[in-house]
């Protein structure tokens, strides 16, 4: 397109985007125009032709925030609220959440909205006594995204609207002292319309930029002079022009325009993915808000700066923030410049500082919850911009629900709400072991948690590398909205640049994700993939570890440690516990384990699975030689010998569970996992001198125990049957280990779990043999003592895992036979759904991402097929044995979507991998509270 | 035991079973001994003190021969039965079946018994005017064994009782031309006592009787003088005594001793085995028949014989027999002389050849079906000694089934009921392709079915190899019944001695295994485990090949086809389709195999998999290309040449299938099935040429596609999501096939069905994109002919696989999406139960004996498990659309008792492998008359 033809568009658009130029026309325009103007609200001052925020009522089922977030975006929303609270805010109008599919579906914002959006400048103009287009008194504006929730970086932003080169040419004139700074404000619109807008690459602009710079031999931005500043707008416009595009000079066309391109950014791919991963529906739509422009980067007396009310990394109850003298807020966020830390303000900004301190006081107090605020200073008077609630640590969301509790603001229940799962799962983030290695590099510790993997220097090889099973982590010079999908896949993330509120800072906290930032000595060349520190080359796949609680960046691949629980974790769990009705139990195999989960608030073993103990290099010789000798005084000797160690695993994990109970689940591996290689000729020789049986036998046997489909084998209870040596080993020392705990009087309960029982005679046949051997050696160690025989009858259950369909279907009638089920969810969706997990990630994501499942049947359990047949079981074992106790043992014992499946099907107990116990135990509490409602 | 002690015993023995000696002692016997005593019955002649068998009633509930066979056994009742019809037969009395668990429980007969024992012989000595035990003028009697249902061999069986040393010497004085004659019954005697009731190894008394024959110089026993065979008997009793072990002077308590020998043979291994594998009752019990000798092998105008009313092999209208003449019937049942056919008594004994022509037409008629009955000739005086229905070659039961239609003996119903399932079975069984190979040993032709297999000498070997998948053919020099076992899992069975009715051929027919015997070119060494035949050595694992229709023996492994049916089989399945209300179905993939199946009597195609249809040479690597190529316009156009050939596959079968149902299931592999082994090298590289990419590549994707539970992956519909060309591909081919159908009015019904379905809104997605694709093709394929497009709706339908729980689970929202549910009950069985086919075999096997399996889940449905979902899917689906069409695909398609369940839940298809479609053709005929009842 020619500079004509673009003028002729400009023409075009200008007409239909006047409203007065349209006036005579009576197009007619489907939609009800008088409900859509209504929806144009103005903030922070008031005019009779719009509809003032603050006035918004909301419907009688909403609270008036919610409703107000909905339609003005959170933003929005936030700007009404603290203008309410009289603190000062730039005046703005809102163009609600409601037109952004109105726009999106018409591809044009409606004439009377248009309409309004005059009268609503005209407001914004007679508050600050300044005029949207003059060239004398320019009223300047910033046109920003606001959805519902934020979505930080994800949509887009203008500001300095309403300059032009006439504008700007005459401002500069007019106040010489201030000339470059006025250019500067135009050349940042032109460069953010472009991009924005026009869809331009900015490279070039950046390009552009750093040759006059170079000419002028300056090093930073600022340092430019305002005749340098002025060629740089006059290239970026000819550059435009050079691609065929147009930079509208009518203030009102770069208005619209702007107005429509962030409402089209809700449809970004960032932005899509975003809400994808966020679980944000993509309905909402977004809000514009229009708001007059203040100047952070006006002059000395100016700043602008983010600012925490309290410390959104440690907790600490201490401003936390940073700000920079002369400059534009996206330079804090984009981490370009490295800002100084808030308090300085003090010393350079006295009463705005004075100002602010007293602004997030009002604020935090009001919304009741730690805010994230953004303000600018213009000659000393500040500005608030927008407030959040903050995106904090884990740690610290902790801290600050423990001190509002300690400041009467919250009660615990309520104070539970404030912590997400998410965050729980961070709380648990490892730490590095002590290590003598010393860190190459260190920079800010942006959020917290100990994390090794192989470097990546681009999102998209991070993301397939994931996709493989390979740890990453994303080494960038800074990220930016576009890396979003590679942060989301990394262990970790490092940067070079930004401070504790960048990009990399602010969504590595929302993520969850360990992060260091402003590793200043670090030099990453992106395009050529290495980076180099302290003379040191780094090169893509290189392991390095990071210390996102120190900033502290290793060569390598250093061994980490689970965190130990703090004073304040342990008495905000003791809160949810308190609110709970269901016990959660861990899933843990050995007496560490045990003390782990203990330390994680579980309540007792639900799961102790037997198959790791026998992997001891002697044990699982012994082992071996069991399953392949033919000799049967060999057989029942190794038997004896392999009872002796298990009966020591038993009775150290009783001891450590001293009065609470301990599921012990009989052998349940495919058998052929304990079988040497076939070839491993080393260890079949050995094997095969024991067994007094040639290699060529031995070599055969193990090729005939191999499993064409292992998780449907021989495996579970089936050993039990065709082995019978090992479950009667096992029961034996069961029995030794409770006839220890008797003696000791530790009142640990055992529980004893027999494994994929299919049907009923299988299930008592096994326990009529198991029994009778677990009496046999009962009596034998408590030496027939009738007082500890009949105590033992208290502490010992019997019980099996459900975790195949047709155990469900047969729940009935195996209910009466025993003392417990558990549902061993894992197994019990890969049968169901006919998928393995080993092989899920062939197709599943596919799945996903077609939308044909609707989440990971691994992670949430799939209630409409599995829970069908989970809630068969439970109704009519329960039907057929009414005091059978009824738990959960699988990975979903910790999800807190199926934990409100499982409560609702009144189960007893959930079960879960040590690290999701806290996760488990608040979301036994949440569903108690969900129930009273 | 030393001589002394033997002789203790046995006088307390003598003591215990001498009514007499006991008449004075008042011991009690714990049980009701006047209705004990009422079971022993007299059979042939009357007397007042024992029931007579003739007029015994049967309870209202039973027919008359029904309970005589539950209470007298088999033999003991046919024995009424002839007796009833004015045959003669010897007279006798039987011990009920009901005495039989009393005596296993006592380990004694009760007094009562054996004092009615005594007056039902005094009425035995009146018949035949001799006396039991008299040394002038003895009574000599057998006993035997008789269950419910008849076991050929298993049980056993004494000839000769009331002979002893004194009488035989008195007798032989007293009759010197019959001298050798009582010594040799007297030898017997011994020997079967020894064997049976002393339970002593019977090597030695062969040795003694080989070594006697070499002193003599002489071939055959029957050559032996009367002095020799009395050596013999002095010989065998001195080896008694050597062994501890004394026989019985007092007929009385050889009689005793005998009885209780025979109640006891119930349990032994062999029996209990046999039972087994004929789903016989433990508890039934044997009888035991105590029966008047008469000799066959008295002089040259006696004899004995087997003969059936029809041949029992071929099924021609033609007595069938063998006999010898002056021998004992074990001579010709345990095959160690061969015999005359039975058309040569014309000559040789005519008389009786008349009187047993006669009977048998009697015993025919009377029993309404064909046969099987021993006879005996003493002095030209013929006595039926037992009939029953004869066992018979499938092709024989089906042409006398036929041929007693024909003489109006019974209808078309009645009919099918004379065939089971094993002998439609056997009805299929493989002959020989034409070859040009050399029989390398011509036998008796004793069961039918051209069979291959590795050699085995022994049963115990035969049981082994084929547990570990080995088809095994057991040579054998003649069978016993210690042989079953190793019968049971032979493919084929060859033996050197023995007649058409040697135990070999008998068992072996009644198992429906190929079967040659009497091959008496062949030299079998047992012990060294080899054999000979015309200088070729047959060692242990060499392949031999029968032809149990024509007694041929090949060498090595020759190519089998299927019978093709005669008539006689095509009409009486017409009368089984004639009852029938379900259609049966075939799974056939080619359309070789849907003639095979229209000619097996399949009315459609409910199973056509398309997975076979690539592993050709040329496609596969088509295939392999498509699936690796990341070339979208290469795997476009790979995709256009596999439905070029697909495209053929469909329409040779639709043409097969004119006028019937087609259901092709879209592929469903494991994927990974068919890339190339990642170490075969050539094939990598020449893909990885193909495919412009490295051969590391190549292979890195080959191990990205392994799976480890390949039932669980990467397969089904799973493979239409992730690789849609595959399926659009499939329907493409299958639109243009049914376009060719109509084009040239087939009349073919086309029903497309999707593999493994899990959830609603994968086969929603599938659905709308394959019938798009399929309604796009088709339009091009007819040109838009509007009348063919119209006509097309009526031939095509939509379904899916039910083969996983969950589908089960939702099959109410699944249903409304479809026409058509095929369930395929093999993997929802594997799934269900947690059981992979391929593994099963390492704990199956074990559950089955332990009892801990009622059946085989995968040869009969599970129905308590795998049925109860599929009554779910079934209910729940036809509630959700009323027009849902229901079949099974599953080899249990064509299991009967599966078929029974199907049809409860009014299936309105079964579908199963070609060979099985006429046994489903039967069951589905039988369920309709049971459904009557």
């Amino acid at each position: 397109m020619g500079a004509r033809a673009g003028a002729k568009l400009a023409k075009n658009i200008s007409k239909r985007v006047s409203p007065k130029a349209n006036s005579k026309k009576t197009r007619v325009v489907p939609i009800q125009t008088h409900a859509l103007a209504d929806l144009v609200s103005t903030i922070g001052y008031q005019t009779p032709n719009v509809l003032a925020a603050t006035k918004i009522k909301a419907p009688k089922n909403k609270e008036t925030q919610e409703y107000l977030k909905e339609r003005l975006g959170g933003k929005g929303a936030g700007l009404v609220s603290i203008a309410k609270l009289g603190i000062s805010v730039p005046p703005a109008f809102n163009l609600s959440t409601a037109l952004c599919s109105v726009y999106l579906s018409k591809q044009r914002i409606p004439d009377a909205v248009i309409q309004q959006c005059h009268s609503a400048m005209t407001g914004l103009e007679k508050a600050l006594n300044k005029k949207f287009g003059s060239a004398e008194n320019p009223l300047l504006v910033s046109v920003r995204s606001g959805a519902r929730i934020s979505m930080p970086g994800m949509m887009d932003t203008i500001l300095n609207l309403g300059l032009n080169t006439a504008v700007t040419e005459n401002l500069a004139k007019k106040y010489p002292d201030r000339a470059r700074f006025f250019w500067d404000c135009y050349r940042r619109l032109i460069q953010m319309f472009s991009g924005v807008v026009l869809n331009l690459d900015l490279n070039p602009f950046e390009d552009i930029l750093a040759d006059i710079k170079d000419k002028e031999g300056v090093r930073v931005d600022s340092e430019l002079s305002e005749k340098a500043v002025q060629k740089v707008c006059e290239e970026y416009l000819a550059h435009i022009r050079a691609s065929s595009k147009t930079f509208p000079q009518d203030p009102w066309e770069q208005l619209t325009l702007a107005m429509e391109a962030v409402f089209r950014s809700w449809n970004t791919d960032r932005a899509i993915h975003y809400r994808k991963l966020n679980r944000i529906s993509d309905e909402w739509g977004t809000s514009v808000t229009v708001q007059a422009m203040v100047f952070g980067n006006l002059n000395d007396r100016s700043g602008t700066g983010v600012v925490f009310t309290r410390d959104p990394s440690t907790g600490v109850n201490k401003l936390y923030g940073e700000y920079l003298l002369n400059a534009q807020g996206e330079d804090v966020v984009a981490g370009i410049r490295t800002p100084h830390e808030i308090h300085e303000m003090k010393k350079q900004l006295p009463k705005s500082f004075v100002a602010l301190v007293e602004a997030l006081e009002v604020l935090e107090k009001h919304f009741n919850e730690v805010q994230d605020v953004e303000f600018t200073v213009e000659e000393e008077k500040l500005y608030i911009l927008q407030t959040r609630s903050a995106k904090r640590t884990a740690s610290a969301a902790l801290e600050h629900a423990a001190q509002f509790v300690k400041e009467k603001r919250l009660n615990t229940k309520e104070a539970l709400k404030r912590i997400s799962y998410d965050q729980v799962k961070q709380l648990l983030h490892p730490t590095l072991k002590a290590t003598t290695e010393k860190p190459v590099a260190k920079g800010l510790p942006a959020s917290p948690g100990a994390v090794s993997g192989r470097v990546v220097f681009d999102p998209e090889t991070a993301v397939l590398r994931a996709r493989t099973g390979i740890k990453v982590i994303l080494v960038r010079r800074e990220t930016s909205p576009e890396d979003i999908m590679g942060m989301a896949v990394a262990e970790g993330i490092l940067t070079a640049t930004g401070g504790m509120t960048s990009h990399a800072a602010v969504v590595g906290r929302g993520m969850g994700k360990s992060c260091v930032v402003g590793c200043t000595e670090l030099h990453v060349n992106e395009q050529k993939k290495f980076a180099e520190v302290r003379g040191v080359q780094i090169q893509e796949e290189d392991w390095i570890t990071l210390n996102g609680s120190t900033g502290e960046v290793y060569l390598g691949d250093l061994p980490t440690a689970p965190v130990t629980w703090g004073e304040t974790a342990k008495t905000f769990f003791s809160w949810a516990d308190a609110q709970a009705k269901i016990p959660v139990l861990a899933n843990a195999d050995t007496p560490e384990q045990a003390k782990l989960s203990v330390g994680l608030g579980a309540q007792g073993i639900g799961l102790c699975r037997t198959e790791h103990m026998f992997f001891d290099k002697e044990r699982i010789k012994k082992f071996r030689l069991m399953i392949l000798t033919e000799d049967t005084e060999m057989r029942s000797s190794l038997a004896q010998e392999l009872q002796r160690y298990q009966r020591e695993d038993f009775i150290g994990i009783l001891k450590e569970m001293a009065g609470l109970s301990v599921c012990v689940r009989l052998l349940d591996p495919p058998l052929h996992e304990f079988l040497p290689k076939a070839d491993d000729l080393e260890e079949i020789r050995s094997l095969a001198v024991d067994l007094k049986v040639s290699e060529n036998k031995l070599v055969n046997r193990i090729h005939q125990l191999h499993e064409t489909n292992p998780m449907l084998g021989h495996r579970g209870c089936r050993l039990g049957v065709t082995f019978p040596e090992i479950y009667s080993m096992q029961v034996r020392a069961l029995a030794e280990s409770l006839a220890e705990s008797l003696k000791n009087s530790w009142k640990a309960e055992l529980k004893i779990m027999i494994p994929l029982v299919m049907n009923t005679q299988e299930l008592a046949a096994l326990l009529k043999t198991l029994k009778a051997d677990f009496e046999t050696q009962l009596q034998k160690s408590l030496k027939s003592d009738a007082g500890l025989m009949k105590a033992a009858q208290k502490f010992v259950k019997w019980g099996t895992m459900i975790e195949l369909p047709r155990a469900c279907v047969v729940a009935k009638d195996l209910a009466p036979l025993i003392d417990f089920f558990s549902f061993g969810t894992n197994d019990l969706t890969q049968t169901t759904l006919g998928i393995s997990r080993d092989d899920a990630a062939k197709f599943v994501p596919t799945y996903r991402e077609q939308g044909l499942m609707s989440s990971d049947p691994f992670e949430t359990l799939d209630q409409e097929g599995v829970g069908r047949l989970i809630r068969m079981a439970v109704e009519e074992g329960r039907k057929a044995n009414s005091k059978l106790e009824i738990g959960v043992c699988g990975e979903h014992g910790g999800d807190p979507e199926s934990i409100r499946f499982f409560h609702s099907l009144q189960f007893n107990t959930v079960s879960c991998s040590p690290f999701r116990v806290p996760i488990a135990r608040l979301a036994v509490a949440r569903v108690e509270e969900a129930k009273k409602k």
